[in-house]
């Protein structure tokens, strides 16, 4: 089975869920400076959210370049990290109205474990599809960005009852982890085409 | 006519379809659990509509791949199972603001039945016009789930009147039988690889 | 420079286009017939656009089968056919809201007359850049539906003002007479497929 | 790493955008002409920003036919783009509502000023990329354009609050110069054509 329509199907629903995220910000009711500075909790959970959604897309990118054909299995995984994504445009907007207020803080952090532990489970049905010498596998290594990102965010659902303000430190620490360029797969590439070459 | 286009647009609906749908999950009206919980009924709804959804965009996907050229009466199949899908935001909608109540349950379940019928019609289009030895036919074989699914819905839609809740496990039921991993068009893709290698 | 491109990009936009019209059919205020009722003008109104919106995609993708390479000018009539197209889902919102009231009739017809002259403007440039042996111009031939289309929306938005019904119905003619099958484009690729085989 | 994936990326946040500001048209309060001029300034506004972002698609288009492969650092000034894009939906639905007033027209001139950095910055990590004999470098020559653009929304953001409508032509007066044909990109790929054919 090809990959193409899981990849376009994929890169429609990331486009749609990015992009109404902004129907939450909604225009200040009138038309001065401090009507807008209201709109500024909102503005920074669409930024982090934002960047969030920008990282599983990039992320997914680069994994499916190592995939080759998927089965079932990929598919519902893949669906699965899809459905995760989908419930941040409402978890953003209950963060953006409720800064650092408990429940949206630790709901906001559940909206991220979600993807992530989908996006863990995709991983780990490619590397069983691929096999013992997984290309995948080997590319990613030890993955700590992977394993360290749940418990960070397992830490801020915690501190959201406590520290509001440290689970939203933590959130956006996950993110910056994130945006620091990671070539694991990038050299992968190049060091095959390189092999190919030769 | 090439199939691609077909393809694309009916992934690009189909993901708006799926995505918007989360539109309609409210920010809880104060940051607390007890709001929150408010929200489950629509929640559920949403993740039996995101399923509905995806299982369609799986089985389109997997037909697809045994169709080789489109004509004007599987576009405009295909065109109907789409409008038959778009409809699922707004009876999702109003289930979840209305859980157990009768008129809404009927009518989620004849939003299922519109696109199972539209499927089917799309079916039938594409087998007829791959002739007798239909590669598709073939491979869907007696397809039970096919002709139990409108049965069920049938019987959801009947009992809303009565016992809403059984319609609404009726309806979830379904979406249980078509999660099961069913290799009937991966096993023909399988085989014709086979053939090809010999 | 490649179609691909514009192709995916208007496909992405009639595809939100027919889609986002949902979210104006709101869910009925209470869970019984009554208030379901009171959504069938707005559903009517949907419907009518959902075809109107499938239409141009099908012509589009036949239309855009004979295209090879495009220009800027191409480029900047398809913009205006997929700007034309976005009004589509404001009107049939005001016209959903105001069965048979005058001046949102009107407007519903003047929104189906702009999408028209655009398409118009777009068949004219491919043809003109296509030179004299235009395959797009031959297929086309007369072209009979695409004179009488204009001339029927006028007469629509004229009788808007004294009887509203008549103007639906000649909304809805319109919409019938593209969906019956029409063959040129398809006749013309079969053509050249066989003169290819010989 | 293929471009294919970014550009369907670009291709469907590009598509949404444009087509979810149509979603800030609101249906006009009462069926009549005066309901419906109210509605002027948003329309205004709608295409205004329909025009810029239709642009901003043309010349991504354009771009990245010169693109042969794409990198981390092209990946991120990319979403940068497609983030500050998303946000004139928002901008744009504020000044609709407040035509003439300073604080919403200068935050508009701000929401064009963000993407035209991206769009350079974009262009920088390609060109850089492509290394001293970049084609693109060669295809956008002086770039007057590019360079002559932040100039005027600098000035739109400045004048908004003395004469807001200087602002609003400043605006339109930029889209009408990129609306001009510029055939650099164009030119580039015909004498590519060209000198492939000798």
């Amino acid at each position: 089975m090809g990959k193409g329509r899981l990849e376009a199907f994929s890169d429609g629903v990331m486009a749609v869920i990015i992009t109404i995220m902004v129907l939450e910000l909604h225009a200040p009711h009138s038309p001065d400076l401090a009507a807008l500075a209201e709109e500024a909790p909102p503005f920074l959970a669409y930024v982090l959210s934002f960047i969030y959604v920008a990282i599983y897309w990039n992320n997914h990118h680069h994994m499916f370049q190592l995939v080759k054909r998927i089965d079932g299995s990929i598919l519902w995984a893949n669906n699965f990290l899809l459905f995760a994504l989908s419930l941040v445009p409402f978890t953003t907007d209950w963060l953006g109205e409720n800064h650092g207020a408990s429940v949206p803080v630790a709901l906001y952090g559940l909206s991220l474990l979600l993807p992530a532990l989908a996006y863990y489970l995709l991983q780990s049905r490619i590397i069983h599809q691929q096999g013992p010498h997984s290309e995948l596998a080997e590319a990613i290594g030890g993955d700590w960005k992977g394993k360290l990102s749940p418990v960070l965010y397992i830490a801020g659902i915690g501190s959201a009852f406590m520290l509001a303000w440290v689970s939203e430190a933590l959130y956006a620490i996950v993110a910056i982890i994130w945006l620091i360029p990671d070539r694991r797969i990038e050299n992968r590439l190049r060091g095959r085409a390189a092999t190919e070459d030769e």
